[in-house]
């Protein structure tokens, strides 16, 4: 917390102007919260602290450390984080409904605002410079506070646009961004054992906030959900802890809730020719280009009938050794599956039916993703099981990429047998933000 | 994992007696799992690995490290970890309900399958020497796995027992314990804000597991739930993080969802004389001496109202200042705050109906309670509205000493606008347990 001393001056609004707002590192713009951001966090009351005392804001580029509380990713840059990144350990996914009548000045400024807070919030700073306690004592605080102590904890926060932000289902273009619209950017078919739930499906936003400290990643989604108020509102959100993919080869291959070592194959940040080819969009309108199709499935597991396999079994439908993860057909974790090897009865040491048979690329067509999930358990039900499984998040470069792999899995793969999937989305996350500019600026130049 | 090569013997259930259990260092009882909680891990099939292969038993007391996935806390002890036990970062909290015809003898056997999975999973153990992988290909593992990288990461598991365990709602004894009850164990009176929803109140058991890392802690409710099969089902349970209080002056005091320092005059470890006065039992049957009463209340706050507030209010409500923690009467966090201490206007600096007014051991009789909640998110409401709070725990030598407090609170509190209470409980965790002995077991001997 600085020393700020704020003014009193109840005739204006907080002043956004250069003059008064500290020189913060980024290049200059996003410069502030919008009229309409400090509206919502003053709780509309128009009340104000005057002018900003120079010298609040820190460096937005404070140097990472090792680990723990006091890592920091750079917000801006080609790509958002929180898709190579590391996967840090807890998430929490949030997706936001533009507000009735919203018009496209009230989604830039959002998109400004939410620029603004983002950029401070992963260097582990407040929301704005007034901060949680030091704003003045007449006004709501502009931050919540509860991560006050806790540092960046390794935050990234990663927006998203639904398709529904450049046309309704309807076919209304509300913000004139319909001819903006990727070809693309398509939905995904319904597969089998889909039970999507439509309030916990899709959104005009998202927002992937990640973070080593779940209070950290909760303070970001509650924060930019406080600044959207009179734009946009939250509609369906999830909590996940405990990545089940790592996503750099610095990171050892964690477990989902079916005891197995996930994403043992998954794309890596160390592989840019790699990430180019399924991840990096590259065509359709030059502003997507350098974002990615995130697609987020609730996935529910039934880990209690799953627990009652024999451990052939459970080996058999995944393809691999559940406690070493190395493929069935021989070797170790990093060994690739040998589909054509058979046993002494003549049959592949690894089922057709296998997860790691239907799921693998040399199977669909060369196609692979980065994946990025989390476990989650929401309580239990009335007959006494865990409301568990993952929250499957994956970056293709479109979407219909994904669906041809899912679909290939979700027909043939034992392992659906054991799944339950109750929310499907794609958003398009645009490309990375330049110190100067906001999330999705390209598309609105467009 | 060890190397096991169980054999082959279809026809015998593994042997449970000392000759083929290895040496655990805990004495000899429990020794390992009943036959029933062994059938529950296969699934009822009672299917066999024959006998146990030596040496498979890690050491139960691994020395502990300083902190991280190698943390460790002994299971065995006068009183039960996860009391006066560090502040963890996460829990899971589950209920149970006996089924209905369960005998006396079946919720024994429980308790001692119990303790044995726990004093191992405590360990960074899995749940039995099969462990997770090891155990055979045509059985079920014993352990569902999902742990089986993260070490101990500071597990605590405490167990305790609903009042329903020793008379029913309808007067009935079922387990032969009714003359047992403590008549200090009464139930706590509806209060101020109460909208208790039963289907996530109470129980006959409950397990208040603490790690570091969230999947430790739901790997051991959901294999201590798993273990039950047969004897209880799992009725409620609540994950939470950032705890909300710390427990040792070891540790800084946390910020709750209101952004708050919370917990800043709690019982600490360090202080055995005010824990013997405020939180162990020390009367009534002797067998539930050195144990202590588990209060668990969910706390709905309403985040959105309270961030809306100004700061000065925030403060006026809490009595204390948001950032610092300090007193409003003066002085920094631990400055004792000062009742009678006035301002410029005459009035008290602290207000009368403030938090830490109304719940002040001065202004309660002397009351204390060692709190240890844990911050909660559980997705949102259809109005955007986080289905926030905290779940409320706090350790108490009698029910009523908390009701008094709480009740003194709920009526008078202007924190109570905020708060709305919908899940209500209390436990008695008994003391802790001998190196050769299980949970309760003075209960049975009694």
């Amino acid at each position: 917390m600085s020393g700020a001393t704020p003014t009193q001056d109840p005739g204006s609004l907080r002043d956004l102007d250069a003059a008064s707002e500290p020189a913060d590192g980024s290049g200059g713009a996003p410069r502030g919260l919008s009229r309409r951001g400090l509206l919502a966090l003053s709780g509309g009351l128009g009340l104000t602290v005057g002018a900003l005392a120079g010298g609040t804001a820190a460096a937005l580029s404070r140097p990472s450390v090792a680990d723990g509380a006091g890592l920091a990713y750079p917000f801006f840059g080609e790509h958002q984080a929180g898709i190579t990144t590391p996967a840090q350990d807890r998430l929490h996914f949030a997706a936001f409904t533009m507000r009735a009548g919203a018009t496209r000045d009230d989604l830039i400024e959002l998109l400004q605002d939410w620029t603004y807070a983002a950029s401070r919030l992963t260097q582990g700073q407040d929301v704005s410079p007034h901060g949680a306690f030091d704003g003045g004592p007449y006004l709501p605080p502009d931050d919540t506070g509860e991560a006050a102590d806790l540092g960046p904890s390794g935050l990234s926060i990663t927006f998203g646009f639904g398709r529904t932000l450049f046309v309704t289902a309807e076919g209304t273009d509300r913000f004139g961004l319909a001819a903006q619209l990727p070809p693309d950017f398509t939905t995904l078919p319904t597969m089998v054992n889909d039970f999507i739930q439509p309030a916990r499906s899709g959104g005009d936003l998202c927002i992937q906030a990640c973070a080593n400290d779940p209070q950290v990643a909760v303070h970001a989604i509650r924060n930019l959900t406080r600044i959207a108020i009179g734009r946009a509102t939250l509609s369906w959100s999830q909590l996940g802890f405990g990545r089940t993919s790592s996503t750099s080869t610095s990171q050892q291959t964690p477990r989902n809730l079916f005891g197995q070592k996930d994403g043992t194959n998954n794309l890596k940040a160390e592989e840019p020719e790699r990430l180019a080819e399924h991840v990096w969009i590259s065509e359709g309108p030059s502003w997507s280009h350098g974002g990615s199709y995130l697609i987020a499935r609730r996935i529910a597991m039934t880990i209690e009938v799953w627990d009652g396999l024999q451990l052939t079994e459970q080996d058999r439908v995944l393809g691999r050794a559940k406690g070493s993860g190395a493929p069935l057909s021989g070797g170790t974790e990093f060994t690739a599956p040998d589909f054509t090897k058979a046993g002494t009865d003549g049959a592949p040491l690894i089922d057709p039916r296998s997860h790691v048979a239907r799921t693998n690329p040399a199977n669909n067509g060369g196609i692979a993703m980065l994946r990025r999930g989390y476990n989650f358990v929401d309580g239990n039900d009335d007959q006494g099981r865990l409301d568990a499984g993952l929250f499957f998040i994956g970056f293709v470069k479109a979407p219909a990429r994904f669906a041809a792999v899912h679909t290939n899995m979700a027909r043939d793969d034992m392992f659906v047998e054991y799944l339950k999937t109750t929310s499907s989305s794609v958003f398009l996350v645009p490309p990375g933000v330049a110190a100067d500019g906001y999330v999705g600026q390209a598309l609105f130049a467009s």
